[in-house]
Parts: C-alpha cells; structure tokens; sequence
C-alpha cells in the first residue's frame, strides 16, 4: 500500500487483516446474469412451456466498463443428461434471448451463462482503429496472443475448422495482418472457442413442459344428460354418456379441440336442489351434478343415469377418435349422502350440535354441499384419496381435468398433488376454475394449473380488454395460460343477455382471437340463449338443475361463425400466441385493433379489429405500429380478411374501418407485406410476405 | 378409500405407497404469504430505508376459500435481539401493510407471517346471521370453543386484560348471547390471542438503514480550486481546501445540506490534459482532478496546491459546523505517473510493446489514464487497497462518496468493498455516478450504492420526466434511489444551453421537486454559465482543466430561488418523497403536473405544475384525482403557492393554471382540503387540513 506521511495519529488500513478470511474464493467473473424470463418467483416456481412450440429464453448480462459480452443458455430435461447449449442473440440494453423447442414432456430446466469476449471486444476495437486509419501494430500483437491462447485451451464446443481458421488467422496476426478480422463470423467461432471466465444464473430455473392443449386449444362445453334428443331415445328422456357420444361428431365438425362435460358422479338427494336452485326439490327433480356423491358412490363412481364408469372411457375414446380429447370436471364437493361422510368422519367438520358443517358465504347457506376440511389431522389420508380420484380417471382414459373451485381447497394440497401427479404423467392437464382474487388466481397458476379460467366474461370495453390482456401477456405470462370464455353453464353475462346476435358474435371472436385456449358452453351459445334467472348471471331453466333438449340444427346457430374461427386460428397460428399481443389505438374507443405474430416464424402476423359494442355501428381509423407485424414505417402491404374474405391495400400506419351489427362485427386480417421494390429491385417475387 | 366395484382390470390409487414418503413433515398452513416489498429480486439484495423514516412494508396474503387472514410484519436490527412485531392493515385485494421506523444504522431484517383467523371468520359470519334474523345458537357454542381454545393457549401477544375479557365473552356465548361479538376491536384482540397455524415469507428480506443523507438531500458541488477569489489570496492565485471553506457559507445560506467537491489528489503530469480537454497541455495548465497519481503521491495523498489531508478533514469539520457534510469524489483513474503504476505494475494491463494500456474507446484514446485491471491474479491486494481509500478518508471526517463511473470497475468488487465498509461504517453514504444504461445502473444500486445519479438531466419534456419518474417511484423504488441534478460539471445540456433563465428556473423546481435528493453544480447553475464546448454537451473553460474565478454576488444569480427550494423541500416533507408521487393530466402537454405526500402523514400534500417550455407561456386545465392527496370528489381546497405566494381557493378535479418565461414557470403549492360541511357539522374548526 502507497502511504502518505502520517498526519494524524491514526492507522489507516488496519482492517485489511480482519477482512481478508472474507474474500471469495475465487476472483469473481466480471460478468453479471440477471435471468428475466421464464422466471416465477425468482425461480420457487417453473414457467410453463408447451411441447413442439418455440420457448423464449430472455436474459439481461453485461459486464463492467465496455468489453462485448457473450450469453448462452443451457437447456435440459430433467429426465435425461443430454443439455442444448443454445448462444444467446443481444437485443440491445444489455438484453439477451435464446429460443428452442422442447421435445418432451415434463419438468425442464435452464441456466444462462456470460463471459466477457476479450477476443471480440479487440476484433472489434481494433476494426475501429484501422477504419481510422490508426496504426494497429500492437493490436495485431494483441490478437495474435488471444489467438494463441484460444488454440492453447479451447473451449470444448470449439470444432476442428474453427481451430484451423484460428491457426491460419494467427499466422497472420504475426506477420502483422488484420485483413481478416472484419469478417463478421469470427462473433460465431469466438464464442464457440474463447475460454470462459463466465458468470450464471444461479440455480437452475424450472419450466414445465406440457402438450399444446395446455397452453392453445378450444373447448366446448355440454351436459350429456341434455343430448336425449340426438340418440335413440324416447324424446324426453334425459340422456347419458353414450348419447353423448352422438354428440360428438357435431362438436368435431365445429373444430373443437377439448370436450367438456360436467361432474359425472351420482348426485346427491339429501337437500337437492330443484330447477332454478331452488332449495325445494320435486319429485323428479334431477339434482345437481355438483351436489356429489350418494349411496351410488362418489367420486370414483359415475351416476347410474348417466351411464358406467365405462361409459366415460367411451366417451374420452370417442372424443380420441375424432382428434379431440375429454375433459372431466372434478369437483371437491360431497352431498350429505358421500360416501366420505360416513366413511371419513373426520374429514368434515362438526358442529356442536353434531351436525356436519354445511357450505355457507353467511347470511347464505348451501345445505346440500359438506366442504372437506383441509385442517383435519387425517390430512395425508385425505390428500391421498382426492390425488386417487385423478389418477382413477387417469387410468380410465382421461387426461384433462377441469377443477372446479380449486381456490376454495388448501393451496399445498394443489401444489402436492399436481406435482405428484405430473411426475407420473406429464401429460394430464389442469384446467383452474377460481373465478375469485387475482392473486388467489395467479398462486394457483404458480403451483401447478396448466391453465385459468378468467375474467374475460366480465371485460367488455375496448379499454377494459385491453388492459385485461396486457396484463396477461406480460405480467403473468411465465405461469398463467389464460381460457378465455364468453360464457359458462354458470355465467350468462349481462352483455350477453342483451346484445343479442351481435353481442354473441362480437364476443366469441374476441374470445378466440385474443386468448390462445377459448371456449363456449355449447348449446346455450351456439343457440343464442339470453334468458336469465332473475337478478343474476345465470341462466333461466339451468341445465344445472334440469334436463334440457336443444335443437342444433337451427338455421340461426352460431356453429358456422365457431367452426369459421376455430379453422382460421388452425390456419394462421399467429391467433394463438399470447406473448405478441400488441394493441393499437383506434379514433373510436369501442373499437378493439391488436395484433399477434407467430413465435415460430412461419405464419403469418394478423390484424384483428373487432366491433365491441353490439348496439351501433363503429368506425374510424386504427394506428397500427408496423414493426408490431414486422413491416416499415409507411409500407405499403394487403390485408386479407380471413372472416370476411375481403383484401384490402392498405398503406402506412392508418387505415379506416367499419363494422357494424348489421353488417361485419369484426375483421380478422393476415397481413401480407410487400418489401420496398427500390430496396430489391432485382427482387422476383415483389408480393413475397414479410414475416 | 372408497372404491367402485372394478370395471377395469386395471388397480386404481396404487400409488399411494409410492408417494407416502413425499409429504411435507408437518400439514403446511392453508395461509399463503408473498411478500412485496421491499424486496430486490427475491430477497438477494437488500431493500433501502432511511433511520428515522417510515419504511411500508406490504406483503399478499391470503388463504384459500372465504375465511379472514390475519398478518404480521416481524423486524429487527441484525445487530440486535430485539423484534418488533406489528400487525399489517389489509388495504383490499389480499394486499396487507405495515409501517415501522428503524432508529438504529446497519442491515435490519423483516418477515411476514400470515394465518387464518377461525374467530374473527366466526365473529363476522354470526354477526351476518344475527343482522339477517337467523337463529344463531349453535354459532354461540362454536364461538364459546373458540374462546376457550384462545383462553387455554393464547398466543403469546395476549395482554391480561385481553384474556379477562375473553372470559367474559365467553360466559357470555355459552349462554347463547352474541350481543358483545359487533365491537370492531374484538378484530384487535382476536390477533393477539388467537393461536396460530402460521404461513411465513420464508427468509428473512434483508432491508439496510443509512442516514436520511442517503436517500434525501440538496448537493452542491464545485471546485476548491477555484474560490480563490473569496479568500485571502492574490486575486488569480488558484484556491486551495482553506479558501474553499470560505465558500461554505455562500453555500449553507442556500440551505445545501451535502458540499461535493472533486477529487483532491496529486495530478499527473505525463500526457496531461490542456484547458478545454486539449491533448497538448501548456505550461501551467493544471491539469483535470480525474488523472490521479503523481510524485507526491496518489488516492492517499492530497495535491500539494490545493492543501493537505488535514485541510480535507477541516473541510469537513467546516461542513459539520454548518448542518453540511462533505462529499468526496473517488475515481479509481491512475494517471501515468500514479505510485500504484511502479509498485504494482500486476494492476495493470501490459501491452505487447512493453507499455501499460491506457483507457480508449477505439479509435479514441486517453492517454492520461490507465485503467485498473480488475481481472489481475493480485485481486485480494486490489480490491483490499481500494477499500483502504475509502477507509482512510473515513478515518480523516468524510462519510459521503460521490464514487466516479462505478461502472468501469468490476461488480463483484463493490458489492465486497461496499459491505465490508458497511459493516464497519453504517453512516457511510456512497453516490453512484454511473450515467449508462439502466440495467447497470441498476444493479449498482442493488449491490449496495445508497444512491444514484440518474438520467434526469435528459428528460425534458413532460411525458419523458413522467415516464421517468413513474419507473423510479415503482419498479425501482426498492433499491435505486435518484440523485437529480439539472447540470454537473461534465454535462451542460442542450437545453441549459439555450432555455435562458427561465430554462434554468424550470430545471431547479423539477430536480428539486421531483427528486428526494437533486444537486447543481453550484457557481455555474447560480450564475446561468450556458456557453458549451463545440459539439458536446459540456463547458467551455471547463473547470476540470483550469482555473476558473467567479462572481457569486451578480445580481441575476439564482442563489435566491435555490435558497427557497430548500426551504420549501425543508418545510414540506411531501416534496422529497418519491413512492407517493402520482402524476395528473394537463391540456397542455408542457405542463407537468403532479402530486406527492408526506409517508409519515405530518406534512401537507403538495401539487406542483411546471412550465416545461423554457420558450412560451403554457396555460390550461390540470386534472389532479383528489384522492392521491386525500380529498374525495368534487371537494373544494385551498392550494398554497409556497414559491409564489399566491393562495387560491380551487374546486374538484379541474383547475386552471397559466405558467410563463415571463412570469411564474411553476406553482408549488401545498394543499389545504375542508371537510364536508354536512359531513361534520358540529366541527369548529371547518378549515382544518386533511391530511
């Protein structure tokens, strides 16, 4: 240490002695990696990706002072050794992305690297000083040492054509000669070759990989006690899983991917509820299908009414043979007549006067449902036999599960069974249904559900939409899928009740277009029914409560409009991308312009612009940011209406639009752009698309 | 568990022995708990408070279904046993807060603990029933266990009294009279006494506590070199550390509390920079502070021209006399002639021709620095002399750094010199000037710099400093704190440059409003120096390359108006907060408007708008939603120009304001709300301020 003479009395430095056993143990990288995404809660929980679909792997790294940095990611299944090292592409402002495709199902995991590039930062320093004109002598000396150290002690991705380009680029950098250097390929083979001095991410992060239909898929809901009409039944009887099936092939001709049918398990007669929840059941009043369980059995049981156990194995293989998949509802609910009660006691709650707990939201009762007590001291037990209760289904052919009211059972009971069940199979798929707090909703997503319901039903302004999905495509996008619904067999919303067909329209376009899974409860929508139970959101003669026959074949279904958007997403993936969404203002607010682009390159981006007002016509200009669909600021490029058939030219970033209940709701455009002909003037196909 | 009669031959629920050792140890609470802030990237850093300053901490906490959450902020000093425990307010939507004050310096640490609260869900669910008119009977008996279960193991916090009271109450629900259960502050005792089944924030997030210095402060730099003229010397000898006393009272009438001045070491000679950043020097030149290190010593030794160490450390003492400190600048430049260049010639980078490698950013070249190698095998040395820098002026009076381009050196080494300083030094205080792109900004704040110059001096329209300022108020508010300064005495913005006075006026308010600490550099922004070196945004006759003599007593300096903006940041709290400011909408987007409050609820809410436009009077309606300063809508309040004087009785949300080059450029008022007349008809004093 350079001392001055002393000039007071004390010391300085004395505390080297006291701080020197505090050092690291090895001189730290000078590179810092701060992982950005997939990330969820720094890591307590794993990202969610889909198996075949491009995984976007985002990182900040940089270093001190001005040296090029380099990142990389390491990507892996936790069930193999095998490890992808994938270099990271800079973004600028520090911010590096790497993609690739995982190509199993299960837990994966990744970790990024950075390292200062000495070899880069003095290629292309020294490319500046020679532009110059500087004399670049010792810089020449410089690289010729760096290149020396490459050969010496390579990397180990380093191949045998990068070592002999090295050896020839040596020789030169000897003698003196830089000429090489400006070659922009010696980024690839530096970063392949340099040893490292790198810095990581830390532990490695965890991503959940899944099939497509965890992430992008379109669900269509129904009650099979409702399709008497379509078998070979008397015409009032109510029907069962194998009418169901008959069911099917008009769902598959629509294009839907997921079939959703209520709890299949007998119901309850204690306390039933009558038509219109009404808490005064009739004779032959069939119950709810939430009400569960009866001397028939429980949750592993299927309703003698409805048909076998069996039966839903028919039904998941019919649905398989007609490329889609069965979805059952699974619901924690007993009746009074569970088989749990009697057998399980001590699951339940008892009161003091020695009856069980009832459900209740006070002043309100629900008599005919016991909660399961989560804080019984026979937890293990219980949590055993609700995680049986999936991998009973499991077994028998199913593999995507709604949840109902996931949000009202122990958050560590989801996060242990999902976890134990996914080990085993990781292809099974969990649909949340917690229309409750964000947060409540957002934890449910972190510990496991593949999927959420949301609050689309109740977002209606352009203004409220947007908001809604921004959120959704940033903030919460590493861990919670939206599945975006303009109604369920619980949920008629006010909007729906009097926009009449235009509402209808304008909704499952937004649905299908915005949110990558969608879905509709089936019947009711397809057939416009508006009427509600009085002062709620709920529909009149609940299918819930009663049995209903529906005559599809109506010449004002909906079906074509939903077969139509269920093909145009098949056809442009860009629609079921969430990441890309990227809005654009509008003159008029109840006009709503996105636009999405396909992760994988391939597609084509769209532009959708839909009418969400079904009571007037709406019209105006929509300012588009081009570079959202990878175009130039004032191209000139065609949008095709895949809903409308229509094409139209249109230049720069403001183009004018109607739409109108009277005529076109909405547009649902693929964007062709054209490259500028004085840019490629030798260009042969002047009409190729930008993508 | 209840099994079906077999339909398959498959065995369903066989897993269970599989997945029986895979439980947690112990059933895990139904609470989840997530905390917020502050925390920085997951508890990895350390948060930021201020002694003596409240410190909210907000955390989510929630359980599953419908039943009440109770929550806990648990903190301490890590020097200490001693914990504070303070129950958290819900403000809705599952988020809960809490506020404590730290008193002492150093790392503290907070946990968050949340539970369910089986009485407080009792006592309101009965209350429901009892207002609907159900009989509540059986809820008597369940709130009379309740009762005895807290009366047999209450929680530790349980008071006597609390206990004697919930004897009472429980004589009374054992005879079925719930009358008692509507007092609101049962809500109070049921926290202290209930038993727990806790979920807790997992490790503790640590939080460190500096002097209120390092978040709030007005600086004032310049250069003792030249403040010659106010002392006893002849009138174009260069100033010395003595003269620069001299200086300290023209500052502290200001009302400045911190006095920065350059660095202060011996300045090299071998390829000294000329005036104006010349590269040929002439005879006489003094040289830039920043090319540190000559004969006489380096970053130990003070530049035998401008005095001694024992002088910095009068200085100091001067500073203390006066309510200031004094902050030195550390630049880890060496010049070529700096002691460390012979005695550790490992430190630094050799070249092939044998010659040390001075800093460049190609094709540039800075002859006059050589640049620390901070990937030297002799790091422990380096990096424990660097630390003995600052040590040593620590042990000569000086607890304030302003640390020169942090950025350049390694991270690993601050974030180790930093703690360690720490340790030994809670009241330390060190400024990052580190003006470069934002993730290393940021992540120098995180590893420990208490405070940061920030990009202020380049936001000059309304949208920019809004945008600008809603990031450092929410994302960064945990770990970077903004140091904002209209000029330095490296930046002379284009728009000082051009904006004349009122531009200089308009610059003053914003830092000194906007920002919790903001700074000038002094005798230039007091005297309106506007003339620019050709082509950059720096002086002409840069101080940093001569000597310079000023005359602060011109009648056009703007000392009176940098003497009134401390005061008014003095006498109102409010102003030199920055989570609370909320931004309003203006007609004219010149104008910028918005509010802040005081965190400890004492001061008044202030409303400040300013005239961004150095060029033209702006005028128009300001939009202030009067809840961010506590009034409800539509309520009429007085706002108090504290710059301008002028009161004005305004009313709702809408309010007019003209600001002009020619007259005010900005109102600062604060604002004095009326409660309701009707709301409150017997108050005697209906002016009375709502805070």
């Amino acid at each position: 240490m350079n001392m001055p003479p002393p000039t007071t009395p004390s010391t300085p430095g004395t505390a080297d002695a006291a701080t020197a056993g505090r050092f690291p143990a090895h001189r730290p990288s000078r590179t810092i990696v701060e992982p950005v995404s997939p990330m969820v809660d720094g890591g307590a929980f794993a990202g969610k990706a889909s198996i075949g679909r491009p995984v976007r792997i985002v990182a900040d790294v940089f270093t001190d002072g001005h040296d090029v940095v380099f990142a990389e990611a390491a990507v892996g299944s936790a069930s193999s050794d095998a490890v992808r090292t994938i270099p990271m592409a800079p973004l600028g402002n520090d911010r590096f992305e790497a993609w690739f495709t995982p190509d199993e199902l299960g837990r994966w995991n990744y970790e990024v690297t950075g390292w200062v590039s000495h070899a880069e930062t003095w290629r292309l320093g020294t490319a500046a000083k020679v532009a110059a004109g500087l004399d670049v002598e010792v810089e020449a000396a410089i690289g010729a040492a760096l290149v020396a150290a490459m050969r010496a002690t390579p990397h180990h991705a380093a191949t045998d054509a990068d070592l002999a380009r090295l050896a020839t680029l040596g020789t030169a950098l000897e003698s003196g000669n830089t000429e090489a250097i400006t070659d922009d390929d010696w980024t690839q083979l530096f970063h392949r070759c340099e040893p490292r001095d790198a810095a990581d991410s830390g532990a490695p992060l965890p991503i959940d990989v899944d099939p497509l239909l965890g992430a992008i898929g379109s669900w269509y809901s129904f009650f099979p006690r409702s399709t008497a009409s379509d078998g070979d039944v008397a015409p009032d009887a109510p029907g069962t899983l194998r009418t169901a099936i008959d069911r099917l092939d008009h769902i598959a001709d629509m294009g839907f991917d997921v079939v959703y049918i209520p709890p299949v398990h007998p119901i309850g007669t204690t306390n039933r509820k009558g038509r219109d929840n009404s808490t005064n059941a009739q004779d032959g009043d069939v119950g709810s299908p939430y009400a569960i369980g009866s001397p028939d059995g429980g949750h592993f049981a299927v309703a003698p009414e409805l048909g076998t156990v069996d039966d839903v194995t028919a039904l998941a293989a019919a649905c398989d043979a007609r490329g889609m998949k069965l979805a059952l509802d699974i619901a924690f609910n007993c009746s009074p007549d569970h088989p749990w009660v009697s057998e399980h006691p001590d699951w339940f709650v008892r009161r003091p006067d020695g009856s069980i707990q009832y459900a209740e939201n006070p002043p309100k009762k629900y008599e005919d449902i016991y909660p399961l007590d989560f804080e019984t001291d026979d937890w293990q037990a219980l949590w055993t036999e609700l995680a049986d209760v999936f991998r009973f289904w499991i077994e028998r052919g199913v593999t995507i599960f709604r949840v109902d009211n996931p949000h009202t059972k122990a958050f560590a009971f989801w996060e242990w069974a999902i976890g134990e069940i996914r080990t085993a199979h990781p292809e099974v798929i969990f649909l949340s249904e917690a229309f409750t707090r964000p947060r409540v909703m957002q934890r449910l997503a972190k510990l496991g559900f593949n999927q959420s319901y949301t609050y689309f039903a109740w977002r209606h302004t352009a203004h409220e939409l947007r908001e809604y999905f921004e959120e959704l495509s940033t903030e919460t996008i590493d861990f919670l899928r939206p599945n975006a619904w303009p109604n369920t067999h619980d949920i008629l919303t006010e909007q729906l009740q009097h926009g009449g067909r235009a509402g209808f329209v304008s909704r499952a376009i937004l649905a299908a277009t915005m949110s990558p899974s969608w879905g509709v409860y089936g019947p009711l929508f397809e057939l416009l029914e508006t009427s509600p139970r009085d002062g709620v959101e709920d529909y009149l003669d609940s299918e819930k409560y009663e049995v209903r026959h529906w005559n599809l074949d109506r010449a004002d279904s909906l079906a074509p409009l939903l077969a139509r958007l269920n093909e145009i997403r098949r056809q442009h993936p860009a629609l079921c991308d969430l990441a890309s969404i990227t809005f654009h203002p509008c003159d008029d607010e109840s006009l709503l312009c996105f636009t999405k682009t396909d992760p994988a390159g391939i597609g084509d981006p769209v532009l959708v612009v839909v009418n969400v007002d079904p009571f007037a016509e709406h019209r105006g200009f929509v300012d588009v940011d081009l570079a959202a669909v990878g175009l130039e600021y004032e191209s000139s490029y065609d949008v095709v209406d895949r809903l409308g058939g229509t094409t139209h030219h249109w230049r720069g970033n403001r183009n004018y639009v109607e739409l109108s209940p009277y005529g076109a709701m909405a547009h649902i455009f693929t964007v062709h752009g054209h490259r500028p002909a004085a840019a490629d003037a030798t260009n042969d196909d002047p009409g190729r698309t930008i993508r």
